[in-house]
């Protein structure tokens, strides 16, 4: 089964469908909301979800912000959520390094959300704000801080030639660890300007470390595994709701989850028809198992659900 | 013929080889020198390669400087050159946009070696120096100056957040053309700190626009093709000097040039035969036709040396 309109389906597929998961993994740019506006509905239908008996988990690729922020910004829209719920790469970064048991210190380049998950969980860091060419303090005079153990790249506006030389320098020691948070290379904004995302600047310096970093956001798996070693987490009954099919709807295939697209972001119907009649796995992995044109059409069929206990 | 050692060669064969080119070209850093300080004898042995009736090129990825300045370097340390000999890739950038019948804006992200030669050939740009992230001018608000034709991206200790936006935002229009100077990831410096390389900052601002520069420094032919338009050149009586592989003698291989690596720089000689047994025809075209310590070894050859008439 693949690529079906929920639209399409009869009363009862409906039901079936809902009462299959008891678990929902959501993407929030897109299909939540868009930068600070909610989509119609949408807050309705997660808190619908979390009613019904679904833990709900908003997962995103953002590294900016921490989770209390993200928490926050639900609140503000109308999304019931608490610091438990939500899966952003600034905090899996600090994850990842916490379940390491690393106890030295990180070089980040990028945003105050990074920083404060680490500070978080005890790991000490430096990097974090402007760092630019400077007259009386020359990048070729730069040492080492044999402290750092680590480099984390995320979203950093400060991004700069002395960030890329300290990294990459640090990087050179193949035992100092180097996390990603995600590879998405723009930001997928209706505008003028392409906004570079935080994957441009780990492609940045991975070219210049010649090292590939771990990467804990979407679609590599181990936000999965961070998940699963928190919270009892079904992947037969878990869905994954996103608007990217190379990051949510991969995320989903690969870890054995269903998966919903919503048509309100990046990726359209032109591309799945495209990737379902494609011989090649790598685009058959994007193929959801379920679209809808956005989030909020969902809310009638969840008004009208009750869930079968046999569920 | 893969890998000679010109040490190894007898009187006559010496004379064959030296016989066998009237054209020189040679890469700078590594064999002419290192940074500022001459090798021992390399001004003697390409002042002597021009003696005898040769051609000399001074070929570089320097996107730093213009063929001016470099003029001004080669004469610091001995070497006879004027800006005809001199290859540079912000000279090629230039060459590049004249030979098209440029005549828009361009947008550089690079150094002042750019931006004079675009001046040279009557090109109007902008682009160098700082641009950080500034409160009273956010990046989000840039607006796009419909005059600009053409990005190039070339060595920037300026490279930041906003300039990433902008040479990506000018080149989401496809019209807009895209050069790069070289792909060099990194310097080839013998330091504690990895020294930032154009190539990654051109893979960061290829990433976020999602497509691919033209290059017209080593081991891309553009070079060739720019130096073909302007000088007689012989490929088979053409010799390239090199002291690394993956540029230098890639770009001698791939124009069908006699090539000399020089081990005073980043090739080793264990690299060279690990390539030489290799089944892959990529790793064959770094192999060198010949190779000798350093450049100044040359010398005590090219003393004894006159050109047979026959040449």
């Amino acid at each position: 089964m693949a690529a079906v309109n929920i639209k399409s389906l009869k009363e009862s597929q409906i039901g079936e469908f809902l009462n299959s998961f008891d678990t929902v993994l959501t993407d929030c740019d897109g299909v939540l909301w868009m930068e600070t506006t909610p989509l119609e509905n949408s807050p309705e239908v997660m808190n619908k979800f979390r009613d019904i008996g679904n833990q709900v988990f908003y997962v995103t690729n953002n590294s900016k912000k921490t989770r209390k922020e993200l928490v926050e910004k639900c609140k503000e829209l109308n999304f019931q959520a608490t610091e438990g719920d939500i899966l952003c790469t600034s905090y899996l970064a600090a994850c990842y390094l916490k379940d390491l048991g690393f106890d030295k210190k990180v070089y980040i380049v990028g945003s105050t959300g990074v920083s404060k998950e680490l500070e978080q969980v005890g790991i000490k860091h430096y990097g974090v704000g402007p760092d630019i060419v400077q007259k009386d303090v020359p990048y070729m005079s730069f040492q080492r801080d044999p402290e750092v153990g680590a480099v984390i790249v995320g979203f950093d506006e400060h991004f700069s030639y002395p960030k890329i030389l300290k990294a990459a320098s640090y990087l050179a020691d193949k035992t100092v660890l180097f996390i990603g948070t995600n590879r998405d290379e723009k930001f997928p904004l209706d505008s003028n300007i392409i906004v570079p995302g935080t994957g441009s600047l780990v492609r940045c310096i991975e070219t210049c470390a010649e090292r590939e970093a771990v990467i804990v956001g979407k679609p590599d798996t181990y936000i999965v595994d961070a998940l699963k070693k928190r919270y009892a987490i079904d992947p037969k009954r878990t869905l994954m709701i996103g608007d990217r099919c190379n990051t949510d709807i991969l995320l989903g295939t690969r870890c054995g989850f269903k998966t919903l697209l919503v048509l309100s972001g990046v990726t359209s119907l032109t591309d799945i028809e495209t990737w379902k009649n494609s011989d090649s796995q790598e685009d058959l992995d994007l193929v959801p198992d379920y679209y809808i044109d956005k989030l909020g059409d969902l809310l009638p069929y969840l008004k009208n659900f009750e869930r079968s206990s046999s569920a």
